[in-house]
């Protein structure tokens, strides 16, 4: 037996914080004059009441420390309690949602994936669509930190060799988590206020440009409208990358930023790749948007590195639907939600330096094929990489693939379309937010789903978000016993 | 500057044996009556020649042993050059193909790849299509001896943990090649000779039977008939499916079994793996068939069976259009050909001891994951397998993955439509001949596709086939210098 009382305890404490936090929407609701407001009194009464409770009734059992398998079923646990206390103001008021369809749009809100299974937004009350723009910047914010403190902890897909670096306080995890929390709130809460601040100098008003802010540094997607950023087009795309962007490097090297050290940010070798990655194919796509399909030069790079960004930084928002530009732009996009940010940001995916690292690893090999007797190490920013580093990005990596094939079929074997099932796969598990084909296209939405695919999918988001062998992790016979 | 001459001794020998080999085709055109049969003399002429002069040229630089760069060198140049000459025929003669089509052809055959850009097959001379399938059958040999002498020479993918197996004869690698194959090659012919026997049994014509056996065992996938196995529906399909299984065990095994030993078949790993994922998906499909398609059990088994085997195995040949089923086998299928048979068989793609060794180092990092401080190495057959194996593997699969990502965005860029891009790359890369969607899907055909893409689609079946890092290596920097 293990004891599951420090992970009832930090459980507890955040959905306590969550049910807290839904007086944010109520009041606005009141504002507004929406007469549902109460409906966001009662959730957080009945969220920050069982959350409470539970995080007294275990309070007696916290230790200095906490051990790997708590830390491992904190992860999961958290992150699959609390779509549930979240779900509650959707079903309890407009959209009176079922709970499938309320646990969906919950799971991704928290895990900034920014699928939804909502129609008529425009027509939801305003504390509604704020509660969703919240889950996703509770959900940004909350994956940094596990990124930062428990993913190189746990040594889950390479994140270990973010382990000693910038954070090297040696102290225990949870006044570790804290100390990088607060460090990290800093500059999220910053990086928020100053993409308030430019959505409104580019004409957004001030509840689309909150709740866009919110749903941008947190790479989230969701939007107040269905028409997405389709609403926001000119201007407000520029804007929008750019803090797409941001919102997709090492937010340690913000910190360090602030600190007053801007070389570790131009030296970080993901941002460099990323920028170039990014910078390469928005001038492909927007060259081929001049070429085939005769599109004039600002919109075309505009449009170019809108949905570029968009996909790559995982965040989703759709300003027209690409599906209509051909092919090419198809596939590359399906193949670019793949590559995701950098590691420490709030992006998801299989992330940049994990192709880093697998590039370093094939080279290693392939002078290994030409020189079978040398001994090659594969390196990482100019330090040697050990043996154990490689071998988790590569079974994550292999782990990704897989699982997405899997989870195609069973989405496949429940009626689902070829491309729906594939490219919904993909965008759940590496959390981007739009699919392909009429069905969840950046055009369409996830509402028309059948339940079992809305639970396949919310389940993915789950997994994806959490680097997969978090999760995987907790169904080995192994993890329980001993 | 290296020796270029036993590259061009081994080439220029095989070259000259595949021209001699169009006199085949000639006496049977001949026996047919078909007034074209000089076509196949004329070639033969300029192949044998060509190939036999080259051969004369360079025999007098062909040392001892080659080098590990030579051993590269031919194994890619081999299966670049006969293509060449073998499409010949195809363009002298009916179907009068533009050298981009013949040349895909050819490479389609010897690749087994089984993808065919020729329509109006029932009306081709006999000759012809006996020169297709003689490709296959060429093809099929010519990769067992490349898989079982070359490439755990060159340590390719995670071939070296065969290096040892069977035929440790400490000899150099021509010679030892040359033993190997005269082996294997008496297998290959006894198991050609059991399945045209086999196909004659249940009622298919001589010419029928000979031509299907070549591509069966080959798992090449060529048919007589734009029908494909669609004109042999009934007890021949069982036949086929027993054969391609058979086609896809490890040749080494056979030659044990003649030898009088059968445990090594049943104790190999490979073979146990193979049997039960490809009888699990059997099940799985007929079930499916009978549940939601309302087909009858012995029609759903038979049909679930035929395809399940032909698309693992990577033959190819269709006997309906499985798009018709339902999404479901569509997704199941494509990720299937990803699958593969098992090592040192005809079968091209993933292959299934790739997935058994990133199982087992998944497994040693689970187990690490939970105890960060112990040491776990992945396992396979019972034996430890050492780091070197594990990320040959691993490179292959990323590597995979990525040309598979790559290749797709380059066909769309051509101009495909997203499904005949995504499954045009992945079915030449894994080697398996029908892709999806109207136009390349089992009941279409690669006549339409541009010739960009019938390029791209070749170079792909021939990287596919060498276990692409034979060929990548070509284009280091390091493999030419020093
Ligand atoms: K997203
Ligand atoms: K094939």
């Amino acid at each position: 037996m293990f004891d599951v009382r420090p992970v009832a305890y930090v459980t507890g404490l955040l959905v306590a914080v969550l049910g807290a936090s839904m007086l944010v929407p109520m009041a606005v609701d009141f504002a507004y004059g929406n007469g549902h407001w109460p409906i966001f009194l009662e959730a957080a009464i009945v969220t920050a009441l069982t959350g409470g409770l539970a995080a007294l009734a275990s309070a007696n059992g916290v230790g200095p420390r906490l051990s790997l398998r708590q830390t491992f079923l904190i992860a999961t646990l958290a992150w699959l309690v609390l779509p549930v206390f979240a779900a509650i103001p959707f079903m309890l008021g407009p959209p009176e949602a079922r709970f499938v369809d309320a646990f969906f749009e919950a799971m991704s809100g928290l895990t900034t994936t920014g699928s939804t299974v909502f129609v008529g937004l425009d027509s939801l009350p305003e504390g509604v669509l704020l509660w969703r723009s919240m889950l996703q910047w509770f959900g940004g914010v909350g994956i940094i930190v596990v990124a930062m403190v428990f993913l190189p902890e746990l040594r889950v897909g390479g994140m270990q060799i973010f382990r000693t670096e910038a954070f090297d306080t040696a102290g225990k995890i949870l006044p570790r988590a804290a100390q990088i929390a607060a460090r990290i709130g800093v500059v999220y809460l910053v990086l928020t206020a100053a993409c308030i601040a430019a959505y409104r100098a580019v004409g957004m008003d001030a509840f689309d440009a909150v709740n866009h802010a919110l749903t941008t540094v947190s790479t989230g997607g969701f939007s107040t409208t269905d028409a997405s950023f389709g609403a926001f087009q000119g201007v407000p795309e520029y804007v929008a990358s750019v803090f797409m962007v941001l919102a997709s490097l090492p937010f340690v090297r913000f910190v360090q930023l602030m600190g007053g050290s801007a070389m570790p940010l131009w030296r970080d070798s993901q941002v460099r790749a990323f920028l170039v990655v990014m910078l390469a194919l928005t001038g492909v796509t927007a060259l081929y948007r001049v070429l085939a399909n005769d599109d004039h030069l600002e919109h075309a790079i505009r449009e170019g590195l809108f949905n570029v960004t968009s996909i790559m930084t995982g965040t989703g928002y759709a300003s027209v639907d690409y599906q209509l530009w051909g092919s090419f732009p198809v596939v590359l996009f399906f193949f670019l939600g793949l590559i995701g940010g950098c590691a420490g940001s709030t992006c998801c995916s299989i992330k940049i330096f994990r192709y880093q690292l697998l590039i370093s690893a094939i080279r290693a090999q392939i002078r290994r094929l030409h020189s079978p007797h040398g001994v090659f190490e594969p390196r990482y920013e100019g330090r040697k990489v050990g043996e154990d580093v490689i071998s988790s990005v590569i079974t994550f990596f292999v782990i990704f693939i897989v699982t997405l094939g899997v989870l195609s079929v069973a989405l496949a074997m429940t009626g689902l379309d070829t491309v729906t099932a594939l490219s919904g796969a993909a965008t759940a598990l590496a959390n981007i937010g739009p699919g392909l084909g009429r069905e969840i296209g950046p055009a369409g939405n996830f509402a028309g789903l059948n339940d079992t695919a809305k639970w396949l999918l919310s389940l993915a988001m789950l997994a994806g978000r959490l680097e997969l062998m978090t999760v995987l992790v907790l169904f080995t016979r192994r993890f329980w016993s001993a």
